[in-house]
This record gives structure tokens, sequence and C-alpha cells, in this order.
């Protein structure tokens, strides 16, 4: 590092400078970039939609930073938290040079400084938030709250890098954010690399004041010190004698982050140094229009000057105003940034524009995964087995855990044992810093299990852990994952953006294992059920999303093994944990998942002539279709059944609209084209029914699913009251086969009266019918 | 307030005990409640499925509240935050009687004991946390995250309520617990109730430790002297050594409050006082088993021995533990509690338990609702005037924040501008408690506006709000209300729970408006851009769920006041914020809303035999489709057209489904029985079909909407991404009719010309093409 050198400092603010105009000129100019020619009307984009406020703040702390990677040779990614950043992250990447590399026609010249100017915020154009097309980052501005969680999720695994987070206040004020500062509990020194959040204040949201921009630095500090963090704090609202304070400020930080990364690791969380930065919103922008402050208010939060089109004294300000930053002074007649503003641009490889941590699939390191057939449960016959599914591919997680030691994590609330992913806890332990007691159970200051009570920083560690170029897997109680339905959807934003960027290179799945799923959350009751989450993952685009719902161990295991292998898809697995019968071996279970469903023969009697097909999607489903079947079979022989199991839900899309979607052929070989299907399934049935209207005879399928219903009870009583049970199923099948129709009446009579008694029985004992525990498939 | 008084601690101490009691009892026990008999395996539940660890710390602190009531007078609430208190809170209602007044059955004898017991997370019965059936409760223990915010929000506008919010350590961990600590700045100590925040740390989760569990005092101290409360700790693991000192933190808490309420109010936010309790996971429970430690571990989080039936030593353990409250001298033979435990339950008009706040309809008072006609937009013809819907119905809500001053707030992300819900400041401000600058708009330390940057702080207050009997909307930006889809479905199923709850009135329905929709952020892009809210809603029970796309304002303005009126459900209303063209007089309006959906004859020409039928749902669709219309009508003029209107998303579903699907008879009026339809929908088009699957010919709705395209670009280059274009609809009409086809081809060819021609235009002129702005209707 090197003392403040006035010389340097002369350079950092011309190039704070050329970003505030390339920032300002973003917001307005359609032509005229560098105000060669008087600003007229026409030289104004027709609609003025970007946003002007935070900007400023960020080209300050991007500047200084360029300064500090120059001393240090340090990697970094900056993580933009505050909404809107996009001008100042454009501009800077621009003079940095790797706008130009990434986008070729954005040349540093007059033509490209106008097209960097149009793009922004314009139709064909880009976000006026830093989004995918932005070089250098991993983290969209657009919803807020979850740039911090990001940068730990970065950070991971990742000694090297330095992930520096800009949090704005208004961003703050959300829950995400909000826990987030705790993750600092969570970060090893020795393994990890670090993150130096920057909270900056500049007092306002859209239209009313911060909460953490009113509190007193008092607050602020006990607040931080609270958290564990070592702040300090800047203010001021003139660059010149700003850029020394925050010159110092940073190298004081930088030098804390090496000391912490350097002494002796004693296990307990580590002091990190954060900064507090306060300057004006809008900052070095017009201080007042019309008798109206702007500098220092939320009226500079988008566009200031919104009628520069009309009136003729704005515009003028708004001449001014860009011309305040001297741009002649910044370009030369070409266009092309002066030696003294590049002079401030770290080495080619260093600059946080072209970091390949914020373009992780450049780093991304194949997983090593074993052979599933290592881990198969025997099933000498179907159903004659028990075994609990996500046990098993706990087995296989651990021995991926072992073999891909820095690249691979699992991210779990705290239920990674509920969840019956214990055999994780072999090869590694849950991430704790601080002092471990005898009562604790597989705390490690090295593990790589991340477990906290809350899904928002799972989901967004693990977020930044792909988005730098490892792998992960989300374990979660299935009706908790509904808590990240808006991360899940910006992500998958993320990646469907990515998708037409050819320069951003694929990275690892996310991906969902669900269990404690809403069949089996009979004793934890109606809260802890609901299997929603389906329909966020299929409201993605279909290029990106997948969803699995395997019948049984050996499934789990070749569906786990494919989601995680796969690239840029969200995968959502749901499978549950308790001991169930296992119907597939090994090499049954491969040829199954390859398909993505089919008929499974060995419960079916049809001979290619059904009367009708049951079919079942998720694992207790299957196991009600079974029992149905069989019930059918015993009572009615002569009744030809086919069964098919269907583990990759998006095989029922019709191909055009899904890649995995079957042809007409290929579904009709399983469905029929006019046989009733009786179709029962995990989650809400009209996911069934949405996905099959397109397929013939849309109405023959008669979907039994979830219908909100069920509280705490036994297994067995939340499929009787969702009107899944075994008995319903079979009571529907005969309702629709007329040929049934004379013996159907007292089938049904008996089956209502079974499940009369069955509510008797389990109030009486607390505990399903002996018929129930005790069934067994027979075909 | 009294000293400390033996006799008093005695009382509580055996109060204490009592409870503790009862909550073990009702994680083992089927008979034998009082253990009159020795303990068999044959008294014992088959499954054991209840939660030990938190609930001696809730008793002790509700015994505490129930002394500290009996010498203030105080009302107050009891709101449990940590999971799985279900034992606790059931067995403090129990013994103040106020079960026994709710659930007959419940009597205060051995039978009432035994029942209370075995329906204890037992088939038929009551799930293992606080939940609907719990007298005394607005909060469900289920998910965690959000009981601070609720109890911030029962005491807005609710001065003589003291909300006691119990917080887990572990559900501290989440991020809307997170920043809920930040809601005592929006607290008026004039106006509004207080909250006293109770940290409970027992130090573990399920399985790990807890965050705040393992932060050293100081640093816990320092975090909540940040966040600006007076926190107090008290620690320890002998009852009766803590007894003394629980009751003078909780006289100090109480004085505090009641001072702060007193004081002259200098604008500033309060210091409230806050509780740091630390007391042992499972306290007074089994120190140690089979060599383990418990009490003070995880171990005891759920069922802390768990072979008793099959382990004759664990039996004995459970019997010793039990006996150790001394059963037999706190009920009499005939199962009452004794007069000393009695001594302790406030009168009976200030039990928790029985308090009307936690039943809020109790309290309801109707909303006070102007007549929407003196709101009307005159719309002398259909589309001869513009104007901004939300702005409207703004004039509505302002109006009704006047006439019903402290029974109705807004909450809003720092929108309320934004979403152009503007003119509510002319009768109220925002809240805010401290300095306000001359910069400031429109704050006030007694605004009813909640404008915080946090959609889990928004929704959780307005839930508190509601759930404690007043009213209340949620205007938010579109997608982001997905933040808070977890806290939707939880607040969904408690409706539903309490549908089945004779005794708990109905309160007043939770009514978001989404505004800034999906099809007017074509500025901010497509991480703003998500309809998926639609679908979260669809997944409720239909008793509770409903769904409004209102075309234009008057439309707005009779959906917002009926929904305003309604109870018990979730109403989710969607509408444009932007200048629009008006359709419908407010006569007009109100049949069009009476019905759900109706056919706008003025643009139709079918006389009742239609050869196509263009339906519309949603403000966007409904501009698309009319322009569609009249594209076709001038080109086409013998074409038969029927324009469809839908207000009411759930007119679409078969009536046995949903209250207000049509019947048969009514859909085939509108939507006919084999005519094709072109459904322009403002959300993904997949919800139309899974409405109408069920309907004659369901393959004849072709439905476009939203499909995930679309970025930063024009308004009207959003529906030509998303193939919802007036074009796009034209030609998707003709492709249906095969009498068409001569003339098609030409046809075809023109649209796509006019597309390419638009996307040219739009990039070098940012704005839409003029044919697009300058249309108008005409028929």
């Amino acid at each position: 590092m090197a003392n403040v050198d006035p010389k340097r400092i002369d350079a950092l603010d011309a190039y704070f400078r050329a970003c505030n105009y390339l920032s300002v000129g973003q917001i307005y100019l359609r032509s005229n970039p560098l105000l060669k020619e008087p600003l007229k009307p026409e030289h104004i984009k027709k609609r003025l939609l970007g946003h002007w406020g935070t900007s400023p703040g960020l080209n300050f702390i991007y500047a200084h930073l360029n300064r500090l990677i120059q001393d240090t040779k340090a990697k970094m990614i900056y993580l933009t938290g505050p909404g809107h950043g996009g001008p100042a992250l454009r501009a800077n990447v621009y003079l940095e040079g790797c706008m130009t590399e990434t986008y070729p026609d954005l040349t540093q010249d007059l033509s490209g400084i106008e097209k960097l100017m149009k793009d922004f915020s314009h139709p064909g154009g880009v976000p006026s938030h830093v989004s995918p097309p932005t070089p250098g980052s991993i983290h969209e501005g657009g919803e807020l709250g979850y740039s911090l969680v990001h940068a730990y999720g970065a950070i991971l695994d990742n000694p090297e890098l330095i992930a520096v987070c800009v949090v704005g206040d208004g961003e703050a004020e959300t829950g995400p954010l909000a826990t987030s500062w705790q993750s600092n509990k969570f970060i090893n020194p020795k393994r990890d690399g670090a993150v130096l959040p920057i909270l900056h204040l500049n007092g306002y949201k859209i239209s009313g004041p911060t909460v953490f921009g009113r509190m007193p630095d008092t607050k602020i500090e006990q607040f931080f010190k609270g958290c564990g963090y070592q702040p300090r704090f800047i203010e001021g609202d003139d660059p010149k004698s700003l850029h020394p304070v925050l010159w110092k400020t940073l190298d004081w930080a930088y030098a804390e982050i090496r000391k912490k990364q350097s002494e002796p690791f004693d296990g307990n969380p580590v002091e990190w140094p954060m900064i507090v930065m306060r300057t004006p919103k809008g900052w070095t922008g017009p201080k007042e229009v019309d008798g109206k402050k702007i500098e220092g208010t939320f009226r500079s939060h988008q566009v200031p000057l919104s009628d520069v089109i009309e009136k003729k004294d704005h515009l003028e300000i708004l001449e001014n105003w860009m011309k305040s930053y001297k741009p002649q002074e910044l370009f030369d007649a070409a266009g092309k940034p002066n030696s003294n503003i590049l002079s401030i641009v770290p080495p080619k490889e260093l600059r946080m524009g072209s970091t390949p941590h914020a373009n992780g699939g450049l780093l991304l390191k194949e997983l090593t995964i074993p052979d599933t057939a290592d881990y198969e449960v025997k099933v000498p016959s179907p159903g004659s087995v028990i075994a609990e599914a996500t046990r098993v591919l706990g087995k296989l997680v651990r021995d991926i855990m072992k073999e891909n030691k820095d690249n691979f994590r699992v991210f779990c609330p705290d239920e990674t044992n509920s969840n019956r992913f214990n055999h994780v806890f072999e090869v590694t332990g849950r991430t704790y810093l601080g002092e471990i007691f005898d009562s604790d159970d597989d705390l490690s200051h090295e593990g790589r299990v991340m477990e906290v009570l809350s899904e928002h920083l799972c989901q967004g560690w693990l977020e930044g852990y792909l988005l730098t170029g490892r792998h992960g897997i989300f374990p979660c109680y299935e009706a908790f994952a509904l808590i990240v339905d808006s991360m899940l959807n910006q992500h998958g934003k993320w990646l469907k953006a990515c998708q037409e960027l050819p320069w951003r290179k694929p990275i690892a799945s996310l991906n969902y294992l669900l269990t404690s799923h809403a069949w089996r959350q009979d004793h934890n009751g109606y809260s802890h059920q609901g299997p929603g989450f389906i329909e966020s993952v299929m409201q993605k685009k279909c290029s990106i999303a997948r969803i699995y719902l395997p019948p049984d161990a050996n499934c789990l295991l070749e569906v786990g093994k494919h989601c995680l292998k796969s690239k840029n898809y969200i995968n959502l697995i749901i499978s549950g944990k308790q001991p169930m019968p296992q119907w597939l071996n090994m090499k049954q279970a491969k040829e199954h998942c390859t398909k993505g469903a089919s008929i499974w023969d060995w419960a079916s009697n049809d001979n290619g002539h059904p009367d009708i097909i049951m079919a079942a999607a998720g694992d207790i489903p299957t196991l009600e279709t079974l029992a149905a079947i069989s019930i059918l079979r015993k009572k009615f022989p002569d009744l030809k059944i086919r069964m098919v199991n269907v583990v990759d839900l998006f095989t029922l899309m019709p191909h055009s609209r899904h890649p995995h979607g079957f042809d007409e052929e290929t579904f009709a070989s399983l469905f029929g084209t006019e046989t009733p299907v009786i179709f029962a399934f995990h989650g809400h049935p009209r996911v069934i029914h949405e996905l099959t209207y397109k397929r013939s005879y849309p109405h023959r399928f008669h979907v039994r699913g979830y219908i909100e219903e069920g509280t705490t009870t036994t297994p067995f009583d939340m499929v009787v009251c969702n009107e899944m049970s075994r008995f319903h199923l079979a009571v529907e099948a005969l309702h629709h086969l007329p040929q049934m129709k004379s013996v159907a009446g007292d089938f049904i009579t008996e089956c209502t009266q079974k499940l009369d008694d069955h509510k008797v029985y389990i109030y009486e004992h607390g505990e399903d019918i002996p018929e129930v525990r005790n069934w067994k498939w027979e075909a």
C-alpha cells in the first residue's frame, strides 16, 4: 500500500468525475455524448428512466477500490446492493476496458460512448440496475436484499477473493439483508476469503428516509459491533476532502483483513472490518431545482430533472451539471478516456469488471461423483425392502464431499439430521466458529455443512457459491422452501438472461432436495404441509426448470447424480425421508429415470390393452396407487390395469413446450389416447391438468393430490383427508369404468366403511389401522 | 405493582410446575394423566411427536406475566415465537380456565386433563406448535420468523395493549425476524400500544447451536442498544432463584413502558425495554440419559426420551421426571388445579387466553366506506378518457382513512407515491419517528401509511393489525409480492383453520393491490416482471382465495370497495398505475364487477352467434384485445366477434370448485360451448388453462399471457415479446377460423412486417410506434 498521493488523488477524482459524467449521460443522452455541441432537446432520450441517486456513491467506492487493487494486487469482486446502480457499474467497467472486451461495439471512442449511453434503460438495451449483461457482476440490483448473502457465498472456499459489498440503506431494511450480517460467524479466515461490507447511507429510498440513514452513528456503531464487526465511518459531501479519507479507510480495512487472515486462528468468529459511508443521495448532482432541494434528498432517486425536453431552463441545468465534471478534461477529442483516468485502472487481470469469479463458469471444475451402483438399495422384489431414501442419497453426497473438498457444500436450515442426510457428518461437520462444547454434535471450524435457521441465507449463500463456480445442494423442508420463492424467481431470471449472453459460461445447477414433505408432515400439522414450490419452479422458463419426483431410494440416487452433474438449471427434487417400501433395483431405476416416466410392468396386467391406467408421481402417490391396484386386482381380477410412474414431471408437457416433454407417440405409448387415467400426484392436482391439457382427451385425466387438507394426524389419514388414499383411487377408477357399474356400489360402500372405521381407530390408538401399516405389495 | 412476595413466589412456582407437568403429559400420556397408577407402557402414546425444548421457558414467562397482570391490570397478549411451543401455551390457557370455556370437554378435572394430553400432537387433535385452536393466540408457531412483526402489527392504534413477544433464538436467525427489531422506529407511544420483546436464548435449534445463543452478552447488549432498545438480561437454571429476578425484571420493563407512554413525546423513537432470558433448553427435564446430556442441549428439542415404551429404565426416568413436579400437590383428587395455582390466574377479563385482541373479529368495527360513485371517472364513451386507475382508488382510500381514523392503515414498501396512491397523503402521512427535515415529504409522527423497504414487515404488520380486528391494504409492486409468498401461505392456512373454529370470529380480509405490474415494468426490466403471485393465491383453499383483475379505474373502485368490506378472504387485486384508456362508466362497472365477467356489447358484433370470442382478464390484455378487435373488424367487417371481459378470475372455475365459479349455463352464455376463444391474460397462460380444463372443449381456449419474456423496452414491446400484442391476438383468431384461411396469409404477412418495423422504430426513437401510441378504440 502507498501513502495518500496528491497526484493519484487528482487522478482518482478525474476518474470519479468521468464515471459520474457517464452515469448522467446514460440517463439522459442519446446523442452528443461529450457535449461537443450545445445541448438540445433532440439529444435527449424520449423516455427518461434511469436512476441517479445511488450512482455517485458507487462510483466513488469503485474508483478507490481500483487504487487499492493497484497497490495490493488483491483479487476483488464488487457487489452492488443498492437498487438501480446500473449507470455507475456500466461506467466503471467501460473505463476499465472490460465493456469493450465483452461487447466489441462499446468502444472507447465517441461512437462507443454514444451507444453506452443510448443502450441504458432503453428499448433493446439494458436495465437501470446491475444485471447479467454487466461484466463483473454476480448480483442483480433488481429485487433488493441479497447482496451481502451473495458476497458471503462467493468467498466460501475462495481464500484469495475479497468481496466488496456495497449495501444500500434501503436494502438494509429488508429481512434477508438484516440477517445476512450474521454470516460473519460462518467464515473461516484460513479457508475462506473475506467480505468487506460498505453500508452506503444516502438517507433516502424512493420517497421516504431510511431506517439506518436516520440512526445516529452511535447506534449504528453499537449495532455493528454487536453483529461482530469493526465499523469505521466516513462522511462528507466534498469529494476533494473525502478522497484521502476513503483512501486511508480502505487501507485500514484491507490491512485488517490481511491481518485476520494471517494471524493464528483461534476458532472464534473474526471481527472483520466494515465501513459505513454517508454521502448525499444524488451527490454532485443539481443542488436545487425550482426551489426544491435535490442533492441529498429523495428527489434525486431517479431522474432529478425530468422535464429537460420541455423546459429550457432545466436543459440548461442539465448541461451545466454535466459540464461541471469537465468532460473535455476527461476524454480526448476522439472520445478516449485520458491517461490520468486510465492510470487508475488496475492491471488487466485484476480489473473487477473481468474477474473470473464474476463469471463462475470459467472456474467451474466438474464434480467427481462416485458410481451410484455402490449405494444401491438391494430390492429382490418390488416392495420387499424398506429404506429411507434421503439417508441413502446422504451417503452419495458424503462421498461427493470427500472427493470434492473445496468445491461442494450443503446448505440447510438446521435440518441435515432431521432430513436424514446425517451420513455427510462422517466426512465433514456443521460450519461453526466459536468454542465447541461436549454437548455439541458434529460442529467443526472446518465443516462444509452450512446450517442456519434462515432459508434466505441458505439460498443466498448457495447462489453466491454457484455463481462463482462451485457446486452445492439445498435440502429443505418442502413447505418452507416457499420462503425463498422470490429468490428462486430472481435466480431463474438471472440464469435465463445469462443463456442469452454467450460470454457467460454455464454454472452448476441450483439443486433443491425438498423432503419432510406435505404427506409426511402429519405430526407437525397443517402449517408444515405445502407442495406449492412445484408451481414456483413451473413458472420458470422451460430452458431452466426441472422437477423430479423419484418414487424410491435408487431412483433418488439416479436423479440426484443427474442433477448434481447438470448445468444452468434449477432442479427440484422431492423425496420423503421416512422408511418406505422400495420398488426398483438400480438397473430398473436407471432405466426408469432415463426415460423420465415408464410403465411398471410388474404392477400391470393390461398386456397393452388397459381398461384403466393408474399413474403416480411422487413417493406417497406411488405407494397409494400400488395399494389401490392390489385392492382392485384382488377384487376384480379381470380388470386390466396399467401402472405408469412419472419421475420427471415435465415429460407430461408437450415436447414443443419443454425439452423433456414426450412427443405424442411416446406419451400415447404410456397413457393411451382415450383410456381413463387415475393420476395420484404429490402436489396440487391443478399441476397435472395444466401439464396435460394439450394431450388427447385431457378430461380423462382424473387427478388426486394435495388439496390443502389434513393437519396433525397419521400418515395414512393425510391421504384420506386429501382424498388420495388407495380406497379413493380404487373407487375413482371404478367410477370411470362403465362396465363395472353393477359391482361398483358394493365396493364403494365397503371402502367408505373402511375409511369411517379408520377415523375411529386412529383417534383411539394414535396410529394407522393395521391393514394399512402391514400392507405389502403383492401382484 | 408489588414487592417480591415469598408466598406468591411459591404460588408462581407451583403454577410453573403445573404447566411443565401438563406440557410433559401432553407429549407422552394418553391415560393415567395424574400418575395415580404407576406408569406403564399402555399409558404412553403410540407415536411420541411433541416438543419439549422450549416449553418450560415459555411457561416460566407466562406464569410471571400472569402475576404482572394481577398487579397492574394491564391488557396483554402473548405471542409465542419459538417453534413447537404448543404444550406450554395449551397448559397455560387450560389452567387459566380459558380452554374449558372454549372447548367444554376440556374440563378442569381428570377427564379434561386426559383429553388435553391425548389431543396434543395426536390424530384428530392439535399440532405441537401454537395454532388457531389455541385460545389467546394470533400467531402460529409453525413457520418461524414472524412473531415480532405480528406483535408490532397488533399494537398499532391499540394504545391499551401490551404485546409480549417471546422470540426464540432459532427464530432470531431468520430474515423477517432480524429486520422486525427495527419496528420500534414506527411506534408512537401516544397512539400505539407497546411490545415487550423477550429474546429467549436456550442455545440450540433442532441440532445445532444458535447464533444469538452463542453470542456473548456484551455483543447482544450492543446489538439491541444499536437497534434502539434498553436490554436487560436474566440467566439461570434454578427456578427458585430466577423467580424473583424475572419478577423484578418484568416490573422494570412494565414501569419503563408506562413511563415512555406517559412522558411527553418528543417525536423521536422511544427506547423501549426488552428482556434477554437465558435458560436451558428442556429446562427442568432429564439431565442425562444413557450417558448423554439432555437438559441444556439440542437433545431435549423434541422428545427427550423416545423409547419409553420399549425401555423400562426410560419409562422410569419419565415417571420420576413427571413426579419431580409433584402433581399430587398441584391437582386435587378430582384433577382440579389447587387454589395456590389458581391464585396466579388474572381476573377473568384480563387472562391472556381470553383477550379479545387474540380473536380480533370480536373487536372488528365495520369500515365506513364512501359511495364509489363520488370518485367515478366520467367515461362518455369507451376509450374516450385516460386515467390512472390506482390514483383514482387512492382517493377512495384517502377518504376511508379520513372516516376510519384508528382502524385502517396502508402498508407499503416505500412505493405509495410510485404506486400513485399519493392522495392518501392529503389526510395522513408516512409513519415516522424522528426529526423531520425540510427536504422530507409527507412524514408524520401520527401518519398511518407504514412505509418500509421490507415486504415482510409490511405483510407481517398488516397481518398483526388484521388479526387484532382492524382493516388495511397492502399496495405492492407485483413482482415483489412473491417475497411474502410464504407468509401469504401461512396466513391463508390460519384463515382456513379458523373457518373450522366457530369461536374464532371473522376478521377483515387481507387485501393486496398489486400494481407496477409485469406489463408496465418495461423500464425496470426483467427482474421487476413477474405475475406469479396469482398462482400463489390460487393454491389457497377456495373458501379463502379471491383474485380480481379490474380493467379500468371504475372497476377498480368497485372491486376495491368490495374487498375492503369483505371478511376472512385473501383478496388479490391487480391493476396498473399508468395512464390508460377507460372503458366503463360507474353504472357499467358496477354491473360488470357484480357479474364477475360479462360480454362487452359495445365491442362485439356477434348478435349471439360469434365466429370467435376474444376474451381478456387484466388491464393490458383488455387494451390489446380491444385493439385486436378493432383491427379485425376494420379488415374483416363480416367477422362476428364477441368480446368477454373477466374481472373475477374464479368465475372461470366450475361452480363446484369455487363459490364464484360460473355454473355451466352462465359460462356457456359468455364463452359458448364450441366457439374458439382467444384469451389474453395478465398472468401466465397456464392459469387460464387450469381454470377452464373442466369446461366444454377446453382445447378451444387459446391463451396468451406473460411467458417470461421482455426486459427493458417499451410498453408495447412487452406485449410483443410475450406474443400477446394486438397483432398476435388478431393472427391467432384468424388461425382458428377455417373460413378465413384464404385471406389469413396476407394479413399475417402484414402483421409480421408491422412487428419487425416496430423493433426498428423503438430502438431508433426510444418509444412505441405512433400507430400504437395514438390508437383509440373505434367500434
